[in-house]
């Protein structure tokens, strides 16, 4: 291959490669993820990446349109790639959920595309992880919901979050009683500022876009300060509501959900009520969710989500009522890192092995499919170089382990297993079947995971 | 959302949906896929699905060429989606390499897409598979690839396969002894069509294609037809390419994976010295694998590959030999269909839970998390229906075991485990935490697992 035609080797703008070091703990993520969705009994599917442009067009927002990547593709029909994985799921359900029959229950993990601004940081290609449920009005589903958030955040090693629930029709129930019903939507987009740029502006944005008086707009604001804990909060919105059918209704859901999640042995202060919670979508119509790291509360809602009525109502007559919730991913994945929860490793493989003595690579490939029988990730260096820079190697990678045998540990029948971290080393027979390197190593590395 | 502006909800033209009952299957392989080659201390990479276009085109052949899927993006950047995860392996490695080290392993499971005539029952976007060692010529790593598809097929649960071995400079140095070295690439083209066309048409493609004669033709189809233990092969192709260096290399080179793979304790049968194997690539220059099953050799290769000498040199000017293989995801899928080692599921949850007594949400849910804490999937049914209506549910998604709880049972601190399958139940006490009912449903599942 000629110098002359070389091409600069270079990663498309707004787009970037996950080396093994972010690669690794993305991956256990999403099998964090993938095993707590399916411990609830929810199932993977996986649709196209690209869909006809028509499917995506006009689901979101303008801006989500304007982001599409959009083409026509060999036989000249106009494509795009999916910006969200909820309007797929939305088209899948149209078309298949006669055959699968409700409630249907799926979770799907995959990348999604937005061709949007770069300048703040954001990528163009980034990976969702959704979980739904679908066909059911059920408060069941509501709090499973709930739970699985729970679940989530305990699996990823988290023991400081709270899942801030709310419900629509309560801060719809309330906008009645003042006089602004008919202004929801525009009130709701304001109030989900309140984190970001405090009461006074919000009260601004609710008067000069949502026409609300500065009396009325007060009254939202109090509302959304209402706190104590979840039987005071609901024991205040009752009266709040009362006389809306809608604002009484929101405020049992609720009433169910807290006493149900609590029921399931889940500590209080992992499920709160907060009338603050608004999200900003029209979509949602019933409970809504976010979820906030008690050490990193700055960085906002890292699994959020909510009930709606209609999922699929522009592909099919059908009804199909859900509740649903979606993980960020890189978000999360920022934020682990900052509290220092990541590893610094890049590779999956905590054992290596040096090939120390030329003629004796059948000695190390057995020694290493004993432990990887054991369930342990093993690297085997493929060339028979200086020790030093064999050991340099893994410590680059973060292994935590080597196990040393040149001739003279292999005449002997030893094998010198080598803590990279500590420098220590300690002499093992080889024996039968390698059971006592096995359980030295083993030892080893649970000592290690532990501090 | 009106009737008028409904969309006919369907895939795109060459694309299909994974519904659960496809993509746990499809999770299960790429699952057991990451495991192996995790074990073996690959690492996991992502690169952008999006790619420049300059990145792609010319790096496969006319055809994929003609495939890729391009446009300009949001910049008027040509852009284009990735057709394989090479061409992005060696861009990501002239980039990234310096820093990473070598030798550099890593494995990517991802979709690539291809607009292929879809008659042939092809589908646009695919899952590849792929695992690679670059920047070594060890040996080592050729003997390592052919332990990492040994043990994924072992992982995967088959008991009758046969990885297939050959060297290019065997065949190439064949080639230079009878006067066709510089014709062998359209004599290994023809040669890998061996299987699918037979001797006599590989003859003619070799005299019209490779301007061979008919004599030459006849030496090629001998020497591709050596056969025999893997010992008895070796011995033969030493005279046959005596006096060719490159051809002598290769028949070392293949003793010494054959000696290696032997000594690491796998099952001679599992890996055959085939001079066949000729694989259709230019790319390769060393050994090269194909993976057969045995119980259905006609679908072809399930898991290839080869070493190749310099993967990035359009990229930069330093070489990084490697080698690496793919593992056919779709192909395999199908495979194990077709011998019946798919489960017929749609769900991820053996365990099923009615909703029967309406107030008692709670009780069901405790029940749920002890077994989740013990590692089962369980899902509880949202809504409190009649109870043959939620087995035919669980019976239809392929649940196992249904825990019954009425209000008779619940009142008795009692539990009815139903066998879905043999519908055969038992009654156990609730106790305290579910113990008993956590082993009992355990040992259902178990039997149930191995039978």
């Amino acid at each position: 291959m000629s110098t002359d035609k070389r091409i600069e080797p270079r990663t498309l703008k707004g787009f970037r490669d996950y080396p093994p070091a972010t690669m690794l703990p993305r991956e256990r993520l999403m099998e964090t993820a993938r095993r707590v969705y399916r411990s609830y009994g929810f199932s993977p599917i996986d649709t196209p990446a690209l869909e006809y442009l028509e499917i995506l067009t006009g689901k979101g927002s303008d801006e989500t349109d304007r982001q599409l990547y959009r083409f026509q593709d060999h036989g000249e029909r106009w494509v795009a790639l999916r910006f969200d994985l909820t309007v797929p799921l939305a088209r899948f359900a149209a078309q298949h959920i006669a055959e699968l029959g409700t409630p249907f229950k799926r979770y799907h993990i995959a990348p999604v595309w937005r061709g949007e601004n770069t300048q703040r940081g954001r990528y163009r290609e980034f990976v969702q992880c959704d979980f739904d449920t679908i066909g059911t009005r059920a408060a069941a589903a509501d709090i499973e919901t709930a739970l699985v958030i729970h679940d989530l955040f305990q699996a990823l090693g988290f023991r400081d979050f709270a899942i801030r629930v709310n419900h629509r029709q309560v801060l719809n129930g309330l906008l009645e009683r003042i006089g602004l019903g008919e202004q929801s939507t525009n009130v709701l987009r304001a109030l989900d500022k309140l984190r970001k740029i405090g009461p006074e502006k919000v009260a601004e944005e609710m008067i000069a876009t949502a026409g609300a008086t500065r009396p009325q707009a007060e009254q939202v604001l109090k509302f959304a300060a209402v706190s104590g804990t979840n039987d005071e909060v609901l024991a205040q919105l009752g009266p709040l509501v009362a006389g809306s059918q809608r604002g009484e209704e929101g405020v049992a859901r609720l009433a169910e959900i807290i006493a149900a999640v609590r029921g399931a042995g889940v500590a209080e202060e992992r499920l709160a009520v907060d009338v603050s919670i608004a999200r900003g979508l029209d979509y949602y119509t019933g409970v809504v969710f976010e979820t906030f790291l008690g050490q990193l509360p700055g960085i906002g809602s890292v699994c959020s989500g909510g009930r709606y009525d209609n999922l699929a109502g522009l592909y099919t007559s059908q009804e199909l009522p859900g509740i649903g919730a979606s993980l960020g991913l890189d978000r999360l994945l920022a934020a682990m890192e900052e509290l220092g929860l990541l590893e610094k490793v890049a590779t999956p493989a905590p054992v290596f092995i040096p090939y120390f003595a030329a003629d004796r690579l059948v000695d190390y490939l057995r020694l290493a499919a004993a432990l990887r029988a054991a369930g342990m990730n093993v690297e085997v260096y493929p060339e028979a170089r200086k020790l030093g820079q064999q050991l340099k190697y893994a410590d680059k990678r973060g292994c935590r382990v080597a196990l040393v045998q040149g001739e003279d540990e292999l005449a002997a029948g030893q094998c010198q297993i080598k803590d990279l971290t500590s420098g220590q080393s300690q002499s093992v027979s080889l024996g039968d079947g390698f059971a006592e390197v096995v359980a030295a190593v083993q030892r080893l590395l649970t000592i290690g995971a532990q501090t």
